[in-house]
């Protein structure tokens, strides 16, 4: 049995644990039982969606009383992918010159297993924790999203249970465990753009309406937008046209229609409404400089937000900074995270181990790096609960 | 059993072969019979090739003197479609209210039977034919047209047998019967051109090349272009862009490369060299406005054509003229047929039947008409051979 003060042995034990998304494969029964005899009261729920995988989800806590301070974290990973490239077997969690090699060593077992470690060290000096500590762990957060946080953070709502704040234990750091803490997410629309024209043969182009060109043209003008020069906290929004397609093969026949797709990673800059808004705009300009008929339908998959100054981010600075000595960068660069869904809930950042090889064959990190992470968390959960 | 003649009960009975491309369906066994009997040699052959369906074919000839006129068609037709959308079944070759219905009415069983009729007619007349009047008559002129007329003309060539001047029975007319004789065809050009780019995710585009606006800039360039105004005898030369696709379905992956494929009709203003040197320039210009690494590739289907002024035009008009009381216009219009592999052999024109319902439910064709062109088909070859 691992001891959960050692942050290597868990990370291992965790690895061990082939929890593809969306197979729990142990690693929450692994949790539970480490967390249940610390003292956290825990819940497992599984949770289902017509025409999703059901899901296994936990949320341990750890105390009655406010503020709750939550650690949010998934054990499920991504697939290994060519198993053969890897230089060890991807859930033999073998150690190396010191570095642990595993799916999820960073995204995001390691993370799980270094605040564990950090609350049981907490646990065993005989501090008291004047208020609670939860992890909020799901297994759907590399999957659909749709059977795990978002679900979880609904439930505690109708128990009226309250996250008064939250760490995120995402890969946030780039070349050292510290070195950035992310404070904010930049939104992600999806666009779906339909031209009608209509169907015909090549040879007689006027009995037809081609939308091609027409597409094209709105294409052209969509990509050129300039959309902002980024903000304080963010790098300026980006338009990418990604997918385009007709429903024909055919050289010489022209289709009756026309799609394209794109996205849009959007700062605070916008809201969501006013982007929409906006691109419309665009696109009606477009239209009307090649006579297109258009529709466009939008969809989100996670509104732009970003973390106020207050007690969380300032805990996890200064606990950064004792603990590796340089001040962290407060960055809102990258992909999605649950902090999507938190950031509706409490305050909310993300701070984890560096993320270099996250997705990767051989995805890894050095055994020194657990250990640094480990002290972090440590020294932010007694600064926080100092502070309150 | 038919007389030859009549034009009309000749119709009929190739109707009722029913000879959807590429199946004989009794169609060139019908001819065969009635074109031996009528002293004609006649010549069945089945072509084949790797992949593509055999076809038969017939080559029918009278005398063995020059020179030789020729007159090409074919038996097999497109498919009935939806049957249940005829007024009466496609291939019963029924007679309501003074018009002929069926499949191949038009498109080219009817033309068939006027020239047969017609040379018939000449023949009961007791005429001597100073030449020789042949028949070139394939079975897969709706299809891939790969073991058809092309490979009969390499097989006539083999033999040494000349075609001095050709007579292709295509529906060539518009409102009326004889309204237009077709002297060319435009030339088509297939063009596919390939965006090469980086694959990457929409959220960190600067680690990715989308090759999509790029695509999207040449494409609106290439639809802008204007090849020409047009010729004595030909329309403008057109350019549409047919398909567009990329190598990917998820909106938040930048692919990494785009396609698109287009089209060209083009007239006699270009040669094929000509043009392909034209729009490699344009792209050439496009893409160094968008930073585009590029190819393109070009496969023709038909080179552009114009048959000059001579007996074999001077004769049709003149037949049409006398028949029907109006010269008839000299047309390039639509689509290809046989006639762009016969052009390469001798002079070629194209004069048959109305043209509204090819390909359509209820392809049909009034009496009257088949009788017309019968003493057009008549006079023309009297007229000919007179001036011979």
């Amino acid at each position: 049995m691992t001891t959960p003060a050692d942050p290597v042995a868990l990370a291992q034990a965790l690895i061990r644990c082939e929890s593809v998304t969306p197979a729990e494969g142990g690693a929450l029964t692994l949790l539970e039982g480490i967390l249940s005899a610390a003292g956290f009261e825990c819940h497992r729920m599984t949770f289902s969606e017509p025409g999703f995988a059901d899901v296994e989800n936990l949320y341990a806590r750890l105390g009655n009383s406010g503020p709750n301070l939550c650690f949010a974290g998934h054990t499920d990973v991504v697939p290994a992918g060519d198993v053969d490239a890897w230089t060890s077997p991807p859930f033999a969690a073998e150690i190396r010159d010191g570095i642990l090699y595993g799916r999820g060593a960073v995204d995001m077992k390691g993370e799980i297993a270094c605040f564990i470690a950090a609350v049981h060290r907490i646990l065993a000096r005989g501090d008291k924790i004047p208020g609670s500590i939860s992890l909020l762990i799901t297994g759907d957060e590399e999957g659909d999203s749709i059977n795990g946080t978002a679900k979880l953070l609904g439930w505690l709502k109708e128990r009226g249970e309250i996250l008064h704040d939250c760490i995120v234990g995402e890969p946030s750091s780039k070349d050292v465990v510290g070195d950035e803490i992310k404070i904010g997410r930049r939104g992600s629309l999806n666009c779906e753009l339909i031209i009608e024209g209509k169907q015909g043969h090549a040879a007689y182009p006027h009995l037809a309406d081609n939308p091609v060109p027409k597409i094209a043209r709105m294409i052209d003008r969509l990509s050129a937008l300039v959309l902002d020069e980024g903000t304080t906290h963010f790098e300026p929004s980006r338009l990418n046209v990604t997918v385009i397609s007709v429903p024909n093969t055919a050289t010489n026949v022209i289709p009756g229609l026309a799609r394209a797709r794109f996205n849009v990673r959007y700062n605070d800059a916008h809201t969501r409404p006013d982007l929409e808004a906006r691109l419309r705009d665009v696109c009606d300009a477009a239209a009307l400089e090649v006579d297109a008929r258009y529709t466009i339908k939008f969809s989100g998959t996670g509104d732009v937000f970003l973390t106020q100054t207050g007690p969380l981010m300032e805990t996890a600075q200064l606990a950064v900074r004792e603990v590796t000595g340089a001040a962290p960068r407060l960055s809102t660069g990258g992909g999605t995270s649950d902090a999507r869904f938190i950031k509706d809930h409490c305050p909310v950042i993300e701070l984890g181990l560096t993320n270099a090889t996250i997705h990767q064959v051989d995805e890894r990190v050095p055994v020194a790096e657990l250990e640094t992470l480990t002290r972090i968390y440590e020294r932010f959960v007694t600064l926080y609960f100092a502070r309150s």
